[in-house]
Formats: structure tokens, sequence, C-alpha cells
């Protein structure tokens, strides 16, 4: 089955110590979609600028990706641009340039409103609810977020937890929405707020599953080298979705699997600038990687 | 087999936001005798002053712990006070008296001179140098460390390197003795220092194993509520020894279930104050909490 995502459609410019790479394709939803793309057809919702470049709009078309829900409006595309510090933890905004963002109102085309399998990858809260709203036949939701929206659109996140089957987070942003420095007992209060299922994710430390089967820990792909960790939740979340849909025996079978292959697509991510490695992977190149995540972690 | 264990023998004074109590039985070698007594034979080593309490005398009986190597000398016993903070992440020291501890020397009993497994708990590493000098039939020495001795003897430290089989310590050390942030990239280094296995621990991340088959993720049990980390990777460790020391099949084929049941005494370990929670333990609560992890690992 194919993955509806909505989310972001950036150009980011990113600095390293070692590096700048100005106007890279980036956003929550080209980072998702195209780590979804390598397991199931998928339908993007998203809005760029008249700038947005051409070689952008093949990249997404290479991977086969449905670009019916991708608003082309007057205006310039959203523009991210931020630093990291050496050890590549710690990340600093230096500009954010909204553009056709700030006016986007996601219109999902006829075609789309059916997908079973919805991910509502980091954007405005508002602007989950209006993708729902329009769905009618959504059999496994998924949202992501991130501290930005906790502090200035809680309500409305509140409002969408009900609404979605499976919740994303990072341990600091769990941290924030339940006070809880306990991820296991944060994950507990989170429940309460609505999602069957939560996921924080602990960057190099893996992320946790918790559900109706209990916990999952899932592991991090043993990378000796980060050079963007840009996206790499993003890329995490969209392989999950990804694997999830196409999997054969419901959610609770496979969404631990589907969390491996998650990790291991994060894991590409982080291994270059923007989506530069990632879109030279291969599904074998995947394949060999969960393989090994298994290995790893078997005693 | 039995294993030999050298290390700190304390009284623990700890405060946390909800708790004082003081004089509790710590220090590194308390807490891995304790954990390895589950499995092993343990063969102790340390010092204590004449107020050393009887009771943790008939503690350590209880554990059968053999304390022909425990020297009592005129004088106090080390006595360590900290303080958590509410997150149990954070602690400071309030007060360090070294007591009969500032002249402690290791002597080794003959029957304990040729025990092959050996754990050089945190300590000194010149006291860890002076134990291996007087063993014989070593066959796997594995050394923790701690901050402190990054700080005040480290070249110390690197003359032991070489001379043990597994080194054991957590990210922060790990990061500070290799200037690398990437943990992968930092085991690399502590290899070419000398030893065959490197073990970083992480706390409640777990810890990651790089050794001769390559690396283990091994995770940390869950635990909704920490009472009290002190002593949790002494523990850790003296799980592990403990359990290689009887398994069959050598080191390589033991190690990752070791570092399992490792991280299973630790887990008890923070559940109490001191070694409270840990001496109430069976090893059948033991093995429970290894097939739970077994379940929360799989995929």
């Amino acid at each position: 089955m194919s993955v509806l995502i909505v989310g972001s459609t950036a150009l980011d410019s990113i600095k390293t110590p070692h590096a700048e790479n100005p106007r890279l394709l980036g956003g929550s939803a080209s980072h998702a979609a195209v780590a979804a793309s390598f397991f199931a057809p998928v339908k993007m919702i998203g809005v760029v600028g008249e700038d947005f470049p051409k070689k952008y709009v093949a990249l997404y078309k290479r991977h086969r990706i449905d670009l019916t829900g991708l608003q082309i409006e007057p205006g310039k595309t959203f523009h991210w641009s931020g630093e990291y510090e050496v050890n590549m933890n710690n990340r600093r905004t230096l500009l954010t340039e909204l553009g056709v963002f700030e006016k986007f109102t996601p219109h999902l085309p006829e075609t789309h409103k059916r997908s079973p399998f919805v991910l509502l990858a980091n954007i405005a809260p508002a602007l989950q609810h209006h993708v729902l709203d329009q769905m009618s036949r959504a059999k496994f939701v998924v949202a992501d977020t991130m501290d930005l929206w906790l502090n200035i659109a809680l309500p409305d996140l509140l409002r969408l937890l009900p609404r979605v089957h499976g919740f994303v987070l990072n341990d600091s942003e769990a941290h924030q929405l339940t006070k809880e420095d306990n991820v296991f007992a944060a994950m507990r209060k989170i429940h309460k707020l609505g999602p069957r299922y939560v996921i924080i994710k602990k960057g190099s430390h893996g992320s946790i599953l918790s559900g109706p089967r209990g916990f999952f820990i899932c592991p991090a792909y043993p990378l000796r080298k980060v050079v963007d960790p840009t996206g790499a939740g993003d890329s995490f979340v969209g392989g999950l979705m990804g694997y999830l849909s196409t999997a054969r025996g419901g959610v609770d079978a496979n969404i631990r699997r589907a969390m491996i292959y998650g990790a291991v697509a994060a894991s590409f991510c982080c291994e270059g600038f923007g989506l530069k490695r990632t879109t030279r992977v291969k599904r074998a190149d995947i394949d060999r990687r969960v393989k090994e995540l298994e290995a790893l972690t078997r005693f």
C-alpha cells in the first residue's frame, strides 16, 4: 500500500566545522518521502516556491514520489540555515525564511484522501490536523513533531494526539511534554494523551517503542562518522512507515522490524549532507545493514 | 571457576532529593562482588577499618564471598558522601574520607594468586598493577576505571591497558581518554592502547562492546524509576565477570550474554539505595529479566 506524507519541503543551508553546503534539498517531508520510497509508493504533500530547483523535482521523481500534492506557489521556497558544532550533537539555527510555507494550506487531491498509511511528518500541528480532516480511510496515522510546536502550539498538538495511532518524538521533547526524566515513565504518560504507539528517538542511542506488546529497544546503526544528522529523525519515521505499509500481517507484528528499517534509513542520512548519501542507496544496501543490526544485537 | 575482585570497600552516605542514607555498604569491590556472587564463587580483595560494621561482613558472607583477602586495618573505613540531583543523572561529592584506604596495599593470599578470572574494579591504577603483579595464571583480566584516574594517574592507567584483556569505561571517560565524540571511533583508539575487548557504558542507554567478533549493542533493562544509581557500573562489570567465569565455551562465545547479565545486575542495583535491592535478589529474578531483555530486543 502507499504512504501519504505531509511535512515541510525546504532548502537547507548547512554549516559544519568542516564544510558549508548551501541550498540542499531538505525538510521533513523530503527526508521522510525519500526514505519511505525504498519500500512503498509515496504520495507527498508540501509546498515550494517558484525558485525550487528543477533538479530536486527530478530527484523526487527518480524516487517515484507522487508529486500531485506538491503545491508550487508564487514566492520563495522555505529556507533554513543552521550550523553544527564539532561533535555534531548541538546545532543552532542561523536563519529561517518561511517563504511560501507561511501561508501553506495542504490540499489533498481526491486520489490521496483514501491513503491507508499517513505520516504527519514534522510540521505545525494545525497543518497536521488539516490533512487528517481531509482523510477518509486512514488505517494507521503517525505524527512526528519538534520542540518548536511544544513551545508555540501545544494546545493544537494535544488535540492531535488522540487522533493518531502513533506518535514519534525525541527524548528531550518527551521530557518537555511530560516533565518526566525517565523515558519509560514519560511514554506511559504520553499513552494517556492518546497514541497507542509511542516512539522516543534518542539519536545515536537508538529509539524505544512502547506499544500494545510492550517495549522494544531499537538500536541505532553504529556509525564511526556522522557527516550531517539533519533529517535523520525524518528518515527514521519515513523508513518506518514505508516498510510498515507494505509488510504483511498488521502493525503489531511488523512495527519492530519497521523501526529497524527506519534506523538504517537514518544511518544513511547521517553519512552525507542533506539527501546526498540517501539518494545513492539501493534497497540491497538497506537490507545488508538490517542484517548487520540483527547480528549486532543477538546474544 | 572463581573470580578474584579487587576494588574499594567503603561506606557510602547518599543523599537524593527524597532521602538520606548514611553509611551504606558501598565501594566498587562490594558492588561488583555481590553482583558476581550470583554466578560464581568470589574472592574479594579490599581494606576496611576497625569501624566496619559487622552486619556488612555478614552480608558478604551471606553471598559466600571469600574474605581471606579483606584486610582489616587500624583506623577508619573509606567513607564517601554524595548527593544526586532530581534527575539522578548528576551527582556531586560532598565528602571523601580515605581512612585506611590511603595506605592500602593489596596483599594476595597464596590461594588467590592463581585465579583465572580477575576483575580490577574501579580503584587507583597503581593498585590494579600491584594486584596483577602478584597473579600467576590469570586467564581473563578486566579493568574498570573512573574519570579521577584519567585526571591524576593517566600514565599508570596507560601502562595498565596492555596488561588487561578487557577495559570498561563510560562514554564521557572514553571521550576524555581519546578526544573522540563518536563512541565507535573512540573504541577503535582504545584497542590500540592494548585491550582486546573494550566496553563503553552509557548508563540508561545501555553499553557497547567492541571485540574480536565486532560490536555488540547491549541494552539497559528498562526501569521506570531509578532510586540510586551508585554502584550500577560496578554491578554491571561484576555480573559480567561472574557469569563469564562459569560459562562454558570461552570468552568470545559468552561475553555478549555476560553483558546482558551485567545489565540486569545493574538494573537491580539502581532500584534501591546501596546494595539494599541487590541483596534481596534471587538468581531466578535475574534470569527472568534476562529473558525479558531478550524479548525486548528481538525483531
